[in-house]
């Protein structure tokens, strides 16, 4: 952190983890994992969601509850006036797009809805499902960091919830504002971690060791 | 922007001025603008306040609404989990790092209110207040960038708000994150201008001239 | 009213129509008005139906925005705890009784989305899609009464819209709590109306004295 | 319950109480509670405070978290259309009716903060404080039942909370409208219980059996 930043104050709290956890996977839907898409193409993302993928195996057989959102709109009336041109033009009720990577999609376990906004949070039912099972402590994956795990993480803390984002299960487009948005989050939101501590966390302690072989 | 930002299609959409504008004021406390607290000594946070003031004489002048937050809490019992210290341990109902900064402070024209979380919208009564004015297009104003400022901005946004940011307008700890932060929402929520460019748009032309001066 | 409301200052006001309305429908499904399911034989209900495709038919030629909204749950995961056998038992995605009845459903015009609480406002998109048609003022129609209508009702208030309810728009299981929903609204909180009036209101002469008729 | 309403499945499962409460106590103001204020004169409401006096003991002593709220303004232009005149006169922020009755109020141990709207949950900080303290059940009090108790119960329902209304601890200007109001929410989303049996709950049985006597 730098001088001023350290010298105000800044990030000068660990955050513990707490009693109920559960995971956040947004918009690992096809717009961003799968090449046939015009932001299909995102390395970065696509190691997130292999990463993603081995957290949501321990999570779901601890049963850890998981909630997995997608941003779709019924038309260009009810979105938000997005600078994204495939947003504009694709993210549409039903658009193939808008369907979950199924590398972290599980119907069974998950809960899968729709956002219409960057936060996982922002108007949709996230908080009923968390307070239902009690969550204190939310880990947050998908894509991409700087903009809708962004929003996610601020409107996580901001609902009074502990949060961890393991940085290798979030991806962008460059590896730069990655790397800026997690500084960010860390100096007064959040606590960057990777996938393999918070396997171990959850209980999957070989499983914790294969993720931190990557 | 970034080679691989534009390939993916961000920033490609202009967004245009609206035919009712607020201007919000994130965070003007004394907390981030008086050296007597520990968070306030900031200069790019200085010259915002004044830069603000300007904007905000012409907008008054012109029946522009104008919506000024402070950040408070109860106690520590109601309060997100804050890395930053002096929010922590200062930001409390009545606490005189809670009172706006008289540069901007204007008791009779503005609406004054308390928030709890980083955005000026979460959880307040904002959104009733431009509701009932039918505005469209927000104007946001305040501190820091890469905290209260980037929420904000997100959540504006997310309401279907155009948003417009004047980066002399916001301040930071430190130069590097404010440009992190306006690179990151320029690419997808909002037009970033300056004070300069929001004056001669509220029809004050020869303030517009002066505030150009800085 | 009674004396001890009128006592004490309540529908001491009366609320003017404002500049840009929008029609809201509040679960309009099959639900509630097709008798192939266990809510579906609701007269009041069905009654509301019709006079509510009248007043959407002049709303629609005059470009009034129209939100239609149906009740909806992934699973018993994300419901809050309705004491309702049919919510519980059968409302989810996809399923039939999620249908928007065909009498009020227009896919082209109307923004049509799921909700998941008694209020078309409770974490949905619908200030996103009200804020960007500057809508000031909102004709709530829909089912029931007692219910989701009421809880639609005091949330357009909170928000700060112009709130007018066509008592022949809305519906219950049975005329008392209809009746009592009203008396309390119309003290408080919104104009008690008709569909002919409402019809009037947006231009539809004709329209209107036709809605008069029944 | 009604034969139709019996008949379409409302009032069909009991509603358990969960593994950490909290009180909720809505809008005991001295706007409602002194005979002062113009609503101030409602024996209804005396006696709800007495009873929510004796629960709030208890609840202090066994640790329960308290949240208390009053409604109040920055000025007109941030307020929804109250149809209720001393609304719109005399609830400003530091006006003394906003102030938390005597027999209520506990600075040091209760939450005490404002609300803008008719329910306890539209845009205040409750969830924060909320989840922070992993509630799951809320025993709601305050008044008056037809107004701001229907607004906090429908939204206590909708965030997933599990609700229960002690009809001793809530009060209304007359009787008719507090018994159809507790109607309405026993249908569909909450138990109507009384303070005794709530503060034999909370491990008060002396007091809970002093509470009965009235």
């Amino acid at each position: 952190m730098s001088e001023n930043y350290k010298a105000a104050g800044y990030g000068s709290f660990d955050i513990e983890f707490g009693q109920q956890a559960a995971i956040l996977v947004v918009d690992f839907q096809l717009a961003f994992t799968d090449t046939a898409f015009p932001m299909g193409d995102l390395p970065l993302v696509d190691k997130a969601v292999d990463q993603t993928s081995k957290l949501l195996d321990v999570a779901r057989s601890a049963g850890v509850p998981v909630a997995s959102c997608y941003t779709a709109y019924n038309s260009p009336k009810d979105m938000p006036l997005w600078k994204v041109a495939a947003v504009r033009e694709e993210f549409f009720y039903g658009h193939p797009c808008t369907e979950i990577d199924p590398r972290v999609h599980d119907a069974e376990h998950d809960f899968v809805f729709c956002k219409n906004a960057p936060s996982i949070f922002f108007n949709t039912p996230l908080t009923t499902f968390l307070i239902k099972h009690r969550v204190d402590t939310v880990i947050v994956t998908g894509c991409v960091t700087s903009g809708c795990i962004r929003a996610s993480v601020i409107d996580a803390f901001s609902h009074g919830y502990r949060v961890f984002v393991p940085e290798d299960c979030v991806g962008d487009v460059d590896e730069r504002p990655h790397h800026d948005n997690l500084r960010d989050m860390a100096r007064r939101y959040a606590e960057i971690t990777d996938a393999a501590a918070m396997i171990r966390r959850l209980g999957g302690v070989e499983a914790g060791a294969r993720a931190a072989r990557g």
